[in-house]
């Protein structure tokens, strides 16, 4: 049975909507103005600003001065009031940010991935998260807690990772319950994809838009998803596999799927690089050392491709093609009109993929006499993974989302 | 910028959730249970139940003496204080129903889809939805409008059919302003798996779900999906294209995306009836009789099927794998548990299918180290589409939805 609501939620609620209607308007924003794109009351807003005012949540910033009337006073937000810890689990590398209420990055640590029994990870990830924390001037008390960033599947409920296939030695460990008795702070978990597209919400080009894709090509494929301004975790918080979309013939089976036309499998290095062979581009790399670094010799494929080779350029363009197949699938069964993409690999290509790619999602688009599919580059960095952890765990304390509203 | 919520938002909400409460009871529930089920003070659920009584929506049935303790009475829907009326436009046919609160229909009407120009079909409409208004013993006065499941493209904001790829004459026809004009009560437009999926969680199997997929296998194939109790409409009204999902090649070109691999065209009735033509699957028609009755001729290959004609079989399963394959990769990309599945051509293979079927949705689907994927004949019958347009405007009109706690 669907929960009802009380007065308790709805002054939570339009605090945190108050809160975010402050936090996006970096230049300052009235109380009147706040009023008029809430819908709340002048009586209610007021209320609530001089709550978050009180907490040291936000700051009465100068007065503004527009024609007759009343001076109007402007409200910003105290930006390092809170922060949240953000952590990317990528094969080989562990990153942590640390970012404030305005999604500013405030400090950064890169570690090895922890390898080791569950106690060495849990010892290794603490250690480095109060390093983070010491590393800058905020206090620890103004963290709200730690975020993390995790490849699926993710077994939300026990806070643990399923059975990572890239990240060795890491099947089954417990990270949420562990960490938050070391750290002493909340910790919570999402898939990294997820994460990411909560960060594109929360500080990316998402913002404002309430239905959107977030694409990530790096060592694998994966999306998330936002609808209705909500963010799709799945039932088990798996969401965003689009990998396994049926795009076309390879010849090189999926270590996931074990089909041979998926997505994941045309990005498969061996298929990519046996395309290159085949269409005589010249990697300038002897073919013991592309065996040996087939992450650089594809990375010389990329830029090959940027330098105007025609045969390079034709194997990115048919990966292009074959991916934009599948997000046009996606954002048809959705009916989406916004795509971010981004990541390692996509950022080596962006360039002269991205106009191709938006093309070839707009010809499968099928809602085509409603509206068009915008395709855009995310304006987040590389730390995107680190970034969407800390936004999770700054998103799950401070935003307002209708779902906060029910009674628990 | 999100919107804020208020004390009418609330009350209606909690109303609105009590309602609902009693509605999915039929066997009647007490004011203590609907209190612990909803999360509301026993105050506040003693307050809405006195307004829906006053409002002649439920009735105090009898009195429950459980053990010791005073004893409880017990609250049931008025089931004929509202009705709705729904509208499936088909090929073919227009279906009509009049549909209560508890989900049963009260009346039903069929015509030939009208053909003419837009005030014709209006006109026809109209009629259409006073004879079957008035074929029953219940007051114009207690039903809340008009809801219309329709095929996609279709135009939310302007109330219009977009082009029909199926409705001959429908290209820009505009309906909900017209209709409601001249029937005097609400109208609201729908995708026609949407409005079914809706009817879905009202009426069918999804109550209770709040994450599932609802497929309909029809001359046509489409989805509707409900993630975290909301159905998903899309940007514009227009979700649910599951149909050009790529599966596997046919040799046949979809009418619809061009290609020739995709769900839609494995469902082609010219790909079908070369396969048993190919098989050596007697169907015991004629070579002109099946070109001229191709709906026929598929008909006797599913009857053919049934009766354990291996030939037949095995053409009706390449189906089931390639519909498994579409619904298994949606499946894994939303992280979903349940699909139901129904329509005219599912009906009639349902039987030796829906195991296959299971079997390859939960192959392909990739959170299985999370959990297993349900698959279910829908429970609702052949008119799914009309009972999904009147599910459409009641629930428009009294479900409780977290978005609907927002101030507009």
């Amino acid at each position: 049975m669907q929960r009802g609501s009380n007065l308790e939620r709805l002054g939570d609620y339009n605090q945190a909507v108050i809160l975010e209607g402050i936090r996006l308007a970096p230049e300052g924003i009235s109380r009147v103005e706040l009023a008029e794109e809430t819908k709340l009351s002048p009586q209610t807003v007021s209320n609530v600003v001089r709550r978050l005012l009180d907490d040291g949540m936000v700051r009465e910033d100068r007065t503004i001065i527009n024609g007759p009337g009343k001076p109007r006073t402007v409200l910003q937000l105290e930006n390092n009031r809170l922060l949240g810890v953000g952590i990317h689990l990528d094969p080989g590398v562990m990153t942590l940010v640390a970012v404030n209420l305005a999604g500013e990055k405030v400090a950064e640590e890169s570690r090895p991935i922890p390898v080791g029994s569950q106690n060495e990870i849990i010892r290794e990830i603490t250690d480095a998260v109060n390093v983070l924390i010491r590393s800058n001037r905020h206090k620890r008390a103004n963290y709200v807690g730690v975020g993390i960033a995790a490849p699926g599947p993710i077994d939300v409920e026990n806070g643990r990772l399923i059975n990572p296939p890239l990240l060795n030695g890491w099947k089954g460990i417990e990270l949420v319950g562990p960490l938050s008795k070391s750290l002493r702070m909340p910790v919570t978990l999402a898939k990294d994809t997820v994460a990411m597209t909560i960060a594109e919400q929360w500080i990316g080009g998402g913002q404002g838009h309430n239905n959107f894709i977030f694409t990530y090509v790096g060592s694998g494929i994966g999306v998330g998803m936002v609808i209705d301004g909500q963010v799709v975790h799945g039932v088990s918080g798996n969401a965003g596999e689009i990998g396994h979309f049926v795009v076309g013939e390879t010849g090189v089976e999926c270590g996931v799927c074990g089909r041979s036309d998926c997505v994941a499998s045309t990005l498969d290095r061996t298929f990519l690089l046996g395309l290159a062979k085949e269409g005589g581009v010249d990697l300038g790399m002897s073919e013991e050392d592309i065996a040996a670094d087939p992450n650089a010799a594809l990375g010389r494929l990329a830029e090959i491709a940027r330098e105007g080779d025609e045969a390079a350029k034709k194997i990115i363009l048919m990966v292009a093609e074959r991916l934009g197949s599948a997000l046009g699938t996606l954002v048809s069964v959705m009916d989406l009109d916004t795509v971010f993409v981004g990541g390692h690999t996509w950022n080596d290509v962006s360039e002269f993929v991205l106009e191709p790619v938006a093309a070839v999602i707009n010809r499968h688009f099928l809602g085509a006499g409603s509206h068009a599919v915008t395709v855009q580059n995310t304006a987040l960095g590389t730390s995107v993974g680190a970034m969407g952890g800390a936004c999770l765990i700054l998103d799950s304390h401070i935003s307002p989302r209708a779902s906060s509203l029910l009674l628990r």
